[in-house]
């Protein structure tokens, strides 16, 4: 055994000759950076140490300039310590980018886990030293006995796995609770956590390596509450109407998310018990189905949540299938439609650290709107309805192979792209958005939203007005036709009315929070699109349907799936749980439905742009 | 409703007018003594309460005086509050005697459960007060939330209880965990906990409501793990020896007691749902069987527990079918054979609060000696094996009916009394202590424990040699005649010696504690026993043996189950648990077979007594 101190964190102690610099601190329960996987190919696990490891591999030479190996850089995953040494451990070899923050967030995020492995090495008791085993970690681990717990099941195996062992143990602390004990020498990796995204729609979980950042496989499905309704109201009457209602809709989430743990425990090679903690975000509705939570009262007035603080419950309470001593994290809600997604969506996007007013847009089955003054935070929701991912759209579809992701006008004519370029079988959401631009710019729909009649078409081009056909709410635009002869694909005036009221709430929230923070709309620097919605659809189709406010496009960036990148911040950070706290209780929630200006903005906001 | 508040504890809330002032304390979270179970029958619960209750009933009329009905003092478990009113109540209002501490401390005991119930009235939400159910419950309890913590089944019935109940709701506490809650107007009462002494032979539970302090049933079995032997050595090897022993052991222990409190609740009219908290203790074998702790080196140098520290597992991880979100706390341990039943019997017995060197000796199937110096706190433990309990005495049986638990030498001749008057079917451990201080009283047997062998048999009277018979090993005394003529009860020179290996070793203990502590043992001012054995054994013939030093008879006294009140102690106060802790941390530990002058000092204290 040799002799490893870390600076200038502290952790100290001794491991095998032989271990890697990064395997000795895993042990010592050291947290340095790893996004390859400790694999030697990102370079990003840079330490300096001086004396006491082997000569540099291939990898380091490839990935460390001659400047720094002469100045002791080593990457931590390749340096082999041979002797007594001191790792000097800088900053930005503790810090995760790109992969756990949204992609626009500058800032870097420190890891701080709340799950660590320490490799401990107890003296052995003698007749003069009748200390408990249990004290002897204590002690060894520097914490009075009081602040330690121990989970009964670890407690069981501690004197086994020291007898085996040498006095030897790895011990695995959630927080201050030693969940589990192991032998010091195990194949399998320490430690996993899991960062769970329960959309209305979709639900994602992330396996990630809480001690490198490593995110090792990623598994999605759909949302199978779905059956009981596509959107949250649906799935809330279930709840109220049917006996059992509740525990079948929790049972069904429970059920997706320990599948998904499954999938990728296995794509990654890993077993489920090595997970000690799962992060979820979620809407206030998801939040309180997975939780066994009644969501009836988040649909009416005055729309109160049963909690909205973050919680921490045992797997075992929580129904997931992890390590039996592992805890479930959730971050805290805003609101009865205000959810622990958009705090997720707060906290990886670092809104409050812009110096500038920044709005967040999130629309999925639901849209919640974010917008940082300089100075407050405000948050909202809108029922924007299903209208956006194709749901209440006659030939809405979900976006899949075949569905129409982009439609244009161009010399007179139509064209549109299907996803995967397959025969069209439907209209996805940004498809939606595309129609309706396309449809303004056009001149089919007028800027209330009504469709050129039978006599206002005599004055479109040809191409355009033979395309339209039927009266009235059945006025309707054909879009394309399916190649199996099952008929065609139109947009009709009821779908466009659909459209209108959907981005008709949004709009109105966008220009509520705007009212109530005292700025103008064209203040806003920048519009940040969360969700799947912000990485699919057309810039400017949202703004041309007015959408969004009427801002110039290079300021207006997609942030791809901002709620999860803040589940995974809050698994790998309790820094970043802290911070998720303080943006829950610094957020201000409009409650539009009180607002006594909302029924006219709401109204206004369904009036198309006539031009932009 | 009427608001009452108490003084000077705090505590003011709404109560529903026609409440007496007990539910109204008991719904307001305030702790007031009622041990007969508020039945108008002890008068225990004196408060004062000037205005806002009915006239006196007649219970008080007769247990209060005319002064004190004058000066507005009150049963608080029969005056009933008709309006507006303010309690005072005195500090040993809150304090409960006899029934929970041993009966020799002189102390009472002020109650302050770890589980307290709180009734309470919340504002209804607006659409101005959209906070959450769980933040108003906290703000309610002036509780911040980040301190308040809730089980999650407990959660899920929030809302669901606050709707049906005009947002009324009973909340019930483990220490900041909201473990449960109830419609406001229960007909179950709460909140009950329970005392468990798990004795190598006996297991003991007290079902006690932890708001008043009120014992309200008692049940007790033998300890079925004897069926792998009756001493904590032969179950421990079966652990060592077989697969899944451990888990075998601890199944055991845990369905008894599970059986135990379900047969004190029904004895009690209660639901085992009902009880939050299990107070636990028993030796340290007794204590890792239950925990599921490996015992194996406990038994073996150097005598090292898996953990000393009071432990707090959830019943569920305990496998105790009480409220599946209560707890278990289980009070320290000090060392290998020092367990938390002497931790019980330091705390109920008050002994570091005397003023004069004090002994305790507690013998079940296992010996502790404990010895206050007036400065120091020695505890030890000794294998006195079961002898005293009628284990490996050839005639010797368990104290029930017939067993003869008398003996006596009067004018020449041997008298005896069986248990219940019974003929006799063997001797327990009171008689078999009656018996050797016989033979040495009648010159039968001499100091070295040697019995009369033919030739010196001689010399004794001759109702007494007529009963002599047998040689060497095998030669013995008859006591008595069995009555179904299946032939004598007798006891051997074997079993003398059985015993005089058991005394020597507590006396060899008791020796070595007031070397340890400075003090001649003739300093002793008074001596404790503890446990079945201190009740019933003749002091005499313990003195007589030499079991005890020799000091006055009068300062020889029982203190009953003095571990089983230890746990109760620990049940109805947090003060009583911090002071175990302390009393465990105090305590110094002899290893006897760490003591150079062991074997020597043991040896000696194999002599009986010339005469006393």
């Amino acid at each position: 055994m040799i002799t490893v101190s870390f600076k200038p964190e502290g952790g100290a102690g001794e491991v095998e000759a032989g271990s890697t610099i990064l395997e000795a601190a895993h042990q010592l329960g050291v947290t340095i950076t790893a996004p390859c996987g400790g694999k030697g190919r990102c370079g990003r696990c840079r330490v300096i140490c001086e004396r006491g490891c082997a000569e540099p591999t291939g990898a380091e030479h490839d990935l460390l300039t001659g400047e720094e190996l002469r100045n002791g850089v080593r990457l931590a995953c390749e340096a082999v310590l041979l002797a007594d040494a001191q790792v000097i451990v800088p900053s930005n070899s503790r810090t995760v980018n790109g992969q756990i923050l949204s992609e626009d967030a500058g800032d870097e995020l420190t890891l701080a886990p709340n799950v660590v492995s320490r490799l401990i090495q107890l003296p052995e008791p003698t007749l003069a030293d009748q200390r408990s085993d249990f004290e002897r970690i204590a002690d060894t681990l520097e914490i009075p006995t009081a602040d330690l717990r121990i989970h009964r099941d670890a407690l069981a195996q501690v004197t086994p796995i020291l007898r085996q062992n040498d006095f030897c143990i790895s011990v695995v602390m959630l927080g201050n609770v030693i969940v589990d004990v192991r032998p010091p020498m195990s194949e399998h990796p320490c430690c996993l956590g899991a960062a769970v995204d329960i959309g209305t729609t979709t639900v994602v979980a992330y396996l990630v390596n809480v001690s490198t950042g490593e995110r090792i496989a990623t598994a999605s499905a759909l949302n199978q509450q779905a059956r009981y309704g596509h959107d949250l109201i649906s799935r809330i009457e279930h709840v109220q109407s049917s006996t059992g209602g509740l525990e079948e809709m929790r049972s069904i989430v429970v059920n997706l998310i320990n599948r998904l743990l499954a999938e990728a425990a296995e794509k990654a090679a890993v077993r489920r018990r090595d997970i000690y903690e799962v992060a979820v975000v979620g809407n206030t509705c998801m939040h309180h189905l997975f939780l066994g939570l009644d969501p009836r009262h988040l649909a009416q007035a005055p729309y109160v949540p049963v909690t909205r603080g973050p919680m921490d419950v045992s797997a075992a309470d929580a129904g997931l299938a992890i390590n039996p001593a592992g805890g479930v994290y959730s971050l805290p809600v805003i609101a009865g439609f205000v959810g622990a997604d958009t705090v997720g969506v707060l906290l990886s996007s670092r809104i409050t650290e812009r110096d500038h007013p920044t709005l967040i847009v999130d629309i999925g089955t639901n849209g919640e709107v974010m917008l940082w003054s300089g100075e407050r935070l405000l948050v909202t929701s809108c029922a924007a309805g299903p209208a956006f991912e194709g749901g209440q759209i006659r030939h809405g579809v979900r976006a899949a192979e075949g569905a129409i992701e982009r439609v244009w006008l161009r010399n007179g004519s139509i064209g549109f792209a299907t996803i995967g370029g397959a025969h069209p079988n439907g209209i996805c959401g940004s498809g939606i958005f595309d129609i309706v631009a396309t449809l303004l710019d056009g001149g089919v729909a007028d800027i209330t939203g009504r469709i050129a009649d039978k006599e206002a078409s005599e004055d479109l081009p040809v191409q355009i007005a033979t395309r339209l056909r039927g009266e009235g709410s059945e006025r309707e635009f054909v879009v394309a036709e399916r190649d199996d002869g099952s008929g065609e694909i139109t947009f009709t005036q009821q779908d466009l009315r659909e459209v209108q009221l959907a981005k008709g709430a949004v709009r109105a929230a966008v220009e509520l929070l705007c009212t109530e923070a005292g700025i103008e709309c064209e203040e806003i620097e920048e519009v940040l699109l969360a969700g799947a919605f912000g990485n699919y659809i057309d810039r400017r189709s949202a703004r041309r349907i007015g959408l969004l406010p009427d801002i110039p496009l290079g300021r207006i960036r997609g942030i791809g799936n901002a709620a999860g990148a803040g589940a995974l911040a809050a698994l790998v950070s309790v820094d970043e749980r802290r911070y998720a706290a303080e943006l829950a209780s610094r957020a201000e929630h409009v409650e539009l439905m009180a607002n006594p200006g909302f029924q006219l903005v709401y109204a206004d906001s369904m009036i198309f742009p006539s031009s932009i």
